[in-house]
């Protein structure tokens, strides 16, 4: 059950089919281009973005096709029958350069380079652009929650309150970013997560009082019995009955493994809770924590001395609630073999033309310094220029570095083996070791420094002049 | 090809299946349950909810099973084999009672009523709570951005920035609560919905000058051309060489359908295109505008007198922007033949026990005036108090009166068939024109009246009682 690896033509933009009908029309059907995916600001006010949904995207375009109800479907919207034949024989062909899934990315940068016709390479967007904005904007969200949650156990439980089926892949992507278990079973079992989760409140109320509860779920669990304490009162009632099963499962030889709080004021309780416990001798009961957490919440609560072992964190993680949508954009920077360019009353939206690289600046330890953009036959740059404020340069030269994209599909076909979603989230824990802590505060994050090279910046000053003199706009 | 209709079981969160087994070893297998789905706050500070997500729940319920791959990886996480055994013939054969989809409802009111054996009942609470609350939540974002429109085209291109798979169901909600049409076609294709969609400025890029690729479309497609005329600039380029196209167009007796505006002030940007296209004896030419839109910003455009005809929305309503989660809950009411209530140290969060149905008041004009939440089998209720300061109460003797829910699935069979989109979007439509605006304005709307039955009352302060004097905590 891979949802949308089947199916997945239709998941595009309408638009998408009459610009490719348009272009095969026009007789650029042997026309190549080269797109780029990335995106103009970090979300949540962050200093870095996590990449993500890279492999997801790579594995639908492999079996990418138009099914025969799908070209139905496209012949009852008008769609020509030459068109509609070239459709059923369509397969995604192209040549993508990616950045690694995980990856710590900044603002401007290329992420994803697609190259082929300029029919496939402009049909993918839609599909690129939803999952890799969604999943990169979650992984994101997920590192954040991590920082802040240092080594605590951090638990997703939101499926229920996600973006419909959005949620599958938020759940994959909170692991990438750092969350370490998911109660989403369809996500587990698509990407292979660790799976968590005890019981609601509705098991108490099925028992006819909170201790019948807790004694039966001890009784049936007693290898993995976390007891919800709030169902009547935190204090009064599910904090001493849960004690009253922590001692009666000792007796038995078991452990009491938890108890959940949700809802109340939780630095105060949980403070209660471990003193509680502690006296009861049951040390080792941990506490867990729920109700509408972020990574606000998480810092503010370890800041208060809240003795809360694990979070688990639901709605403000799988929707992103502070910021729900990450704006990536993909954009043509090569049609035929001409470098493009789009511009904007914002220069700040101007498009980067041409192929383009992507290289990271090391400092001596290994820390992230600066990423440089330069064109793809481009070599051993010193100098980069601020992306928009050109005045400002920047010497590298000191730096060692290392290229960040590599070629991960060739004609239409996965380069080698795409990372798991515990692989990657691997990979983003050991390249977060090498952002300094400026970019990665909540408040106010140092800016990471991007610069574009010589050649690059005089390409684009040259499209530019182009499109002043007009040649770009009529002939 | 219905997402998710099949594999549908494992949407589902961990402790559901860990909550079914312990429930089926603690031989509460022929125990009862009845559980409502509601919401506690209306979202965006909105005064309503649009009702949206029902027909896709039933639909998935009517086929749920567990298959075998679902079962062995049930296995593999450690489930018992006669539960196993008992999940291979799961069926959901619980029967439902709904409000209609579409219907205007309002916090704390039972929108949903399930009832059935405690396993299914409790078992479907994540599917339900997933595919309701997003779908409300989005239907009611169109909702308000319909009303900001008025009776202006309004297009959803939202797909791209979705919260993935997400916005599939978005964009089918959107339509309910009052957008035209999409440019998603999974969404078109599945639910039956309008598409919609012209060109990307990559079209304008790939043609080498702007005049050159704005003909091309119009040679292509004469009888559904619309230009995107920012490529370059619009008032320098876009907008004299889309007229110059118009023009050209009408020697071929064709007529150019609209130009879009996608950056820069479109307040000014339209005033400004709708004299030169005026001008140019082009009065028929539509303007259509996007650009991160939603309901405030549309409404701005409005009063500030854009010659705006139609509006594209995207990341702000598919995301539902500023409030991306509609907190609904599903609570039990019901176990075996006894009410049950849930309590909270916020008593706004406690739950109302027994089987309800809920009553709409009407005044004489047919306009809604209030709503009242009793048992089911009271009737002829005149007195209603507000939920939780009981001292105030509420009149209903002169309003005639409808009951809003009805029993839409029966020993887990649809029981007639699901309205489509485009019919409860009709019902939206119908039903939104009985709401008096005072309940629909954006700022500080006023509170709809919801009031519970004196029954029901008595009812929770008798489980509150018994709670107090701990005979729900303890044995």
């Amino acid at each position: 059950m891979k949802v949308l690896h089947s199916h997945a033509a239709l998941y595009s933009d309408y638009y998408q089919l009459i610009m490719a009908q348009g272009y095969f029309l026009a007789g650029k059907i042997n026309t190549n281009a080269v797109f780029d995916y990335s995106f103009r600001e970090n979300p949540f006010g962050s200093g870095y973005v996590v990449f993500a949904g890279l492999s997801d995207v790579l594995e639908i375009l492999e079996t990418l096709r138009f099914e025969d109800e799908e070209i139905e479907y496209l012949r009852s919207l008008g769609f020509r029958e030459e068109f509609l034949q070239y459709l059923k024989h369509f397969r995604f062909t192209g040549t993508i350069y990616a950045m690694h899934e995980g990856e710590i990315v900044f603002p401007i940068e290329p992420i994803v380079r697609v190259e082929g016709s300029l029919i496939e390479t402009q049909f993918i967007e839609t599909l690129l652009l939803n999952l890799v904005n969604f999943q990169s904007l979650i992984a994101t969200k997920a590192s954040r929650i991590r920082y802040a949650a240092g080594n605590r156990k951090l638990i997703d439980f939101g499926l229920r309150r996600a973006q419909g089926l959005g949620g599958i892949h938020a759940s994959k992507a909170a692991i990438i970013g750092g969350v370490d278990a998911t109660s989403n079973l369809c996500a587990a079992f698509n990407y292979s997560l660790q799976v968590s989760g005890t019981q609601e409140h509705s098991w108490i109320q099925s028992f006819g009082d909170e201790l019948t509860a807790f004694r039966k779920f001890a009784e049936i669990y007693p290898d993995n019995c976390t007891l919800l304490v709030d169902t009547y009162n935190t204090t009064r009632s599910g904090l001493p009955n849960a004690i009253k099963v922590g001692k009666e499962m000792e007796t038995r030889g078991q452990r009491l493994k938890a108890i959940r709080l949700d809802s109340g004021d939780l630095a105060t309780l949980s403070k209660r809770a471990r003193v509680s416990l502690d006296a009861a001798k049951l040390n080792y009961v941990q506490i867990i924590a729920s109700n509408q957490l972020d990574e606000i919440l998480i810092a503010s609560l370890i800041q208060q001395g809240a003795p809360i072992d694990t979070f688990v964190v639901g709605t403000r993680l799988l929707t992103a609630h502070n910021c729900p949508a990450l704006r990536g954009v993909y954009k043509q920077s090569i049609i035929g073999d001409q470098p493009t360019i789009k511009f904007s009353d914002n220069y700040m939206k101007t498009t980067l033309p041409g192929r383009k690289k992507v290289m990271r600046y090391l400092d001596t330890n290994g820390q992230f310094n600066s990423d440089g953009i330069m064109l793809d036959n481009e070599e051993g740059i010193e100098i980069f220029y601020h992306p928009f404020y050109t005045e400002q340069t920047r010497n590298v030269g000191e730096f060692t570095s290392k290229l960040l994209m590599s070629k991960v599909m060739e004609d239409g076909k996965i380069i080698g083996k795409m990372p798991t979603a515990e692989e990657s989230a691997r990979y983003v824990s050991n390249r977060f070791a090498c952002l300094l802590g400026e970019y990665k505060r909540f408040e106010n994050p140092q800016v990471y420094k991007i610069g574009i090279s010589p050649s690059l910046m005089r390409l684009r000053a040259f499209l530019f002049e182009q499109m002043q003199k007009g040649s770009l706009m009529r002939k």
